[in-house]
């Protein structure tokens, strides 16, 4: 008898959708091969197994679930999500210049800046191939928007990230394309390929958009606040990388003159000293902007949950709801 | 009255697609914009307006065209293909680390890597909705597959160029990933979105996989032997990046132990002094081995001619059949 007691909402996800999830990482692994490029494999696998909580593939096929779909297409459709997240990984790590991901060097380092581009768009057209197999249309159109989405939100980062003009309006068009588009398009397909009502499939799409949005903002607020051992971050790695965030962008819109010049000489001119991570870090609680960002992050989940409790109740949307809480709960 | 002497069959073809082009551009125009990240038109206007001889979509718009086709799809399939190759180009820059392309300078010097390869993201992203919106499944599984087979070849590129057990067949894999891919969708998929018999559709396959392969080996041809001035490339690029082509593959098969000492030790270990390019050139020369080169490139260039001999004769059909000689008359 398994005696494990299972609470958070993700490892619940991941025992209801066990069956499915093992389809899923076995298409993976088939779809990851490539006879001639013995390089490809090596890679993504380094990433693959690297774990993460398979996320993304769990909103798509919760969703699908949960709608009573009882088809094969749910587990491409889970396993597409993947490859683009992956992909995405690979690329964002080459424009980063980062060296760790989830707790082991990144494959830029292992290999090089080539293998993570070349690798990432196979993944990529590999999961154009996942989708396209599906047959339907519309599932096609949603993937491909969010993958527009997804590539003009990071490169809108590029210029906004270290740009003081940028305000939340802006922050959360960047957060739409690196993070939430991709969780919407998620758990939209998910009642698309389920053939949901109109309204069913606009909810999983919200539902997606507001988790989407809570989680990156959670993930901006832990690196100024959270525990590097728990993250795997240090504190301050944003600050360091000049990306503006909501902590900061929050406390430059109430900045006085001194400190606004702080600001601009620390993000947009990226003159940084040792001592400048610990004054940010003070204006950050004198206009007590992670509180602040906090309750942004909760709104969005809680958004998020109204939106999924407009749809049936079943044990799937209970766990998705919960899972909404969970996210923010991680601030804790 | 234009009096000009249109003699060069991409020219002819130019003209005689006119229309097309233009609508394509068109559309390349609109789609390549981006509202909120001004750096993606930039980047992609500075590639776009560089020109290039836009000749694989005049293949895809050949081809339609050819087999009759009256409707507006072909255009959205001109203008993928020119996205998946631009987006290739952008990261192929990258990979490379190059500094010229076209004779002005790569994206990836004037903005950044980041740049590039974000912009090429959203390339591909681009392209896979333009082919989403001609509504054909099965257009969309010939270019999913095309962008994986290239991806693929651009991997299998990277380890095996420096690897002196590649042999021609390895070569033929890598110049399909890397060329003749695209080429023979874009061919197809012009056939493909006519609704030709199968006959007429694998018949443009095998002219723009031929054509393809003719066309890369020529490239890596002329990276031996051609004019600088007229390729915009130095003599001896391709042995001093170490990358191993077709002239040096036929040399290095018939080497003594002591030339195969000298292409382990500037291919496989890259240790290059000023004199190797013309040692190397010398054993091209003893073993004729550019002008065996040349006549795989003709041999492919006429299988190509007899594919497409097959279709119906009319004038776009013989203009592409002329094409296949310019493609090798190229080395003269």
């Amino acid at each position: 008898m398994d005696t494990r007691v299972i609470s958070k909402p993700h490892e619940r996800l991941a025992e209801r959708l066990a069956p499915e999830l093992d389809a899923m990482n076995a298409l993976i692994r088939e779809r990851m091969a490539s006879e001639h490029a013995p390089r490809i494999p090596e890679v993504t696998r380094h990433l693959v197994d690297a774990g993460g909580k398979r996320l993304r593939p769990m909103l798509t096929l919760g969703s699908a679930i949960m709608c009573g779909y009882d088809g094969p297409f749910h587990i491409n459709l889970a396993a597409t999500v993947e490859f683009i997240h992956t992909a995405t990984l690979l690329h964002d790590d080459v424009v980063d210049e980062s060296g760790q991901r989830r707790g082991r060097p990144t494959a830029n380092l292992l290999w090089d800046n080539k293998s993570s581009v070349l690798v990432g768009d196979y993944l990529f057209a590999r999961s154009f191939q996942l989708m396209v197999e599906t047959g339907s249309l519309r599932v096609l159109d949603i993937l491909s928007n969010a993958a527009a989405t997804i590539a003009e939100g990071e490169v809108l980062q590029l210029t906004a990230a270290q740009n003081l003009a940028t305000d939340e309006e802006v922050y959360l068009r960047v957060v739409r394309g690196k993070t939430a588009a991709l969780f919407s398009a998620a758990t939209e397909v998910g009642g698309v390929i389920a053939g949901s009502p109109e309204a069913h499939v606009k909810a999983l799409f919200d539902y997606g958009d507001c988790l989407g949005i809570a989680f990156q903002i959670v993930d901006d607020l832990l690196d100024y606040q959270g525990d590097s051992a728990a993250t795997g971050k240090n504190v301050g790695d944003d600050f360091r990388e000049r990306k503006l965030t909501l902590p900061v962008i929050k406390a430059v819109k109430q900045a006085t003159a001194e400190e606004r010049a702080f600001w601009i000489r620390t993000i947009e001119k990226g003159q940084q000293s040792d001592s400048d991570l610990e004054h940010a870090l003070s204006l950050l609680a004198k206009y007590d902007t992670l509180a602040a960002t906090r309750a942004d992050a909760i709104g969005w989940a809680d958004r998020a949950k109204t939106a999924l409790g407009t749809l049936p109740a079943n044990d799937v949307r209970d766990t998705l709801i919960d899972l909404a809480d969970y996210v923010v709960e991680r601030i804790n």
